[in-house]
């Protein structure tokens, strides 16, 4: 048996976005004089709002003296930063203990290493379309995969039944890609699912920052039972522009319990043997994105990109078109017209309107013959957009 | 079969450093009135050199304008630090490019990340006294460990043997925590011998800035044969004094291919599917660091180290007594007087000169009856603890 891990060769030879970006590129190259209008990657434009910008140029002044300086930190993250996680949540009267918050370099870091957590027996249920990360890291370490599929008939809100079955099961609401988010009573069926069955409920709340109905969580321990099933993983990048920063956090509930272990604490050695903990800067930066004047700051380019959600919407709906999202969530996903695929689509609409979005195929089964629309573009790209998609839907 | 890692349950309860810090909090509480002198977590002392300063200030502000926002960045690192780290290996001649460079949030993070490259069947060959994140990452695995021992007879350098086996082999040299460094020579040996056997060394060279002799190699890359069975795992926080910034590099050489895979382009999936990169602030920190300039202010306190290590080497030599380390590593490793444990060597230091130390248990096998001198503590410092050792010991 190998001592190489084989399974890598498993994965696609590229991940899928480094093609879409390759694709889009040498469209660019060959037409220098036409403009894109990139609603592609789900990329936030920036900047950084000011009370971000003072609180890192104030660490890194720290930093630069002996008395102020900071070395090594707590591999699970700062006081200052897991108590500002945990007010944020309190302002939505969700009550996590500062020692259940765990700093992160982003969603996509603890995604990539939350599986430690699980045995190669484990059988891993992937709400899909998804984030590709759920499905390959799994596939990585070898587990096998169970899918429950999005459709337009469910509205891509699939809940769980009798019959379904799997020990891990990741959820992201509101959903990228589709930018569809469950209701209160729909994600309470998900979370009595899962303690029935002893399951745990990954869920990604990376786009928590982008509801807007009240009858939609911000989080999975918004519902009742929460604490005994699910993992939080939640990222700075879309609430406060850290995609280029990486900043995030894991919430582990004290109660969550399997085999005798908690899982809390199993996070604990994980974080304190895997990692010396995240950058200072960073984490000042991310209490200061989460304190009352950040969250106000950074609202402000979050409703940027709600209007441009609703102008993409208006249009769909103008062109007489199905779609889920654009509401609670930075995306909209879109049926492809006269059954093409979505990458067909995707080059139609590069080539005819210069419009650069996803092909749903990049987010696995039920994907295929759907495109995503990310709310992420200029206001001027997205209404010059808006006008080219009407044109070629009608 | 539990859908848990119940690998974890077979790790200590506490992370080691945990439990020294916990005793060494204790004592200072119950004697207000005492100075400690520590000598104990290897940390830096700060604070970050000028030009680190101001590359992150700059960084910043480029993060305050949407004109010069970076969003998203390549998860393996920018071209600007990869090819710093590339530039950085170039000026003492070892050829690495930077394709084979992947930056990390530190080097403790990709050395518990980088078994994912291997499957659980792989045999771990660790040289003990060693970091305990080689050990705990890969018993978590579920990996079968096999020890090779340092011992004052082959002076915590082991050699292979020909009867030696293993698929990986975890090498630190200089080394934590004895200071003992391999010579060319001997570091050849290693080199040849996973070339005959087709083993991988996972050489961690987190110490290389603190290398003073000419026979001793800074990157197992210097070797010849290195590029087809060597990963290098390194960071800025000796170097440069990151342990609380987090930012190291990992090289993967383009000649490493196992069971017919390419091990470079496994870790670009790896990193591409499992993080979303390294903070573009740190890895212009980083880029910076490692210009001529920042090289040339971070071997400022760099010296200062090595001047501490001189103090300690020197005290130790006049009280007679036998040691490793001080003089290519910022630490040093005594074995105990009258047969005591560590622990309790690392008591009488404490009580009897409020030094504090590190036990050599903390290092797994070989350990037991040592422990570590540490050179990161200030001079003033050092000069106390090298008076208050040679009361002790005489």
């Amino acid at each position: 048996m190998s001592s190489i891990n084989t399974a890598y060769s498993q994965l696609p030879p590229a991940f899928f976005f480094t093609r879409l970006n390759d694709t889009v590129s040498a469209y660019a190259d060959a037409h220098p004089d036409r403009r894109l209008l990139r609603l592609g990657v789900g990329d936030v434009k920036g900047p950084l709002a000011p009370v971000i910008i003072d609180a890192l140029h104030r660490a890194v002044d720290e930093q630069a003296q002996a008395a102020s300086f900071h070395g090594y930190l707590p591999e699970v993250g700062t006081a200052f930063f897991r108590e500002a996680v945990a007010r944020h949540y309190g302002r939505w009267s969700v009550d996590v203990s500062p020692e259940e918050v765990f700093a992160s370099s982003g969603a996509a870091d603890d995604l990539g290493a939350i599986g430690n957590l699980f045995s190669s027996w484990a059988r891993v249920l992937v709400v899909e379309p998804a984030y590709p990360a759920y499905v390959d890291t799994n596939v990585m370490a070898g587990r096998q995969i169970v899918r429950l599929l999005g459709t337009r008939e469910n509205g891509f809100l699939p809940l769980p039944t009798e019959e379904l079955d799997g020990d891990i099961v990741y959820l992201c609401s509101p959903n990228n890609p589709t930018g569809a988010a469950y209701t209160r009573s729909q994600l309470q069926r998900w979370v009595d699912w899962a303690n029935d069955r002893q399951a745990i409920l990954i869920f990604d709340a990376a786009y928590e920052a982008f509801v807007q109905d009240g009858d939609v969580p911000r989080s999975i321990f918004e519902l009742s039972g929460a604490r005994t099933c699910a993992i939080e993983i939640c990222s700075l990048s879309k609430t406060a522009g850290f995609t280029g920063m990486r900043l995030g956090y894991t919430l582990v509930p004290r109660d969550l319990v399997r085999a005798g272990l908690s899982l809390r604490e199993m996070w604990v050695k994980d974080r304190t043997t895997r990692t010396n903990g995240v950058s200072y800067v960073l984490q000042r930066a991310g209490a200061a994105a989460l304190s009352p004047e950040g969250m106000d700051q950074c609202r402000q380019a979050i409703r940027r990109y709600q209007q441009n959600g609703r102008i993409l919407s208006e249009t769909l709906t103008r062109a007489g078109r199905w779609f889920t999202g654009g509401r609670n969530a930075p995306y909209l996903w879109l049926p492809c017209p006269e059954g093409k695929s979505g990458w067909d689509f995707f080059r139609e609409l590069l080539e005819k309107a210069q419009i650069v979005v996803t092909p749903g195929e990049g987010f696995g089964q039920g994907g295929e013959g759907y495109v995503r629309l990310s709310c992420f573009g200029t206001r001027e790209d997205t209404e010059a957009a808006a006008r080219g998609l009407l044109t070629v839907l009608r």
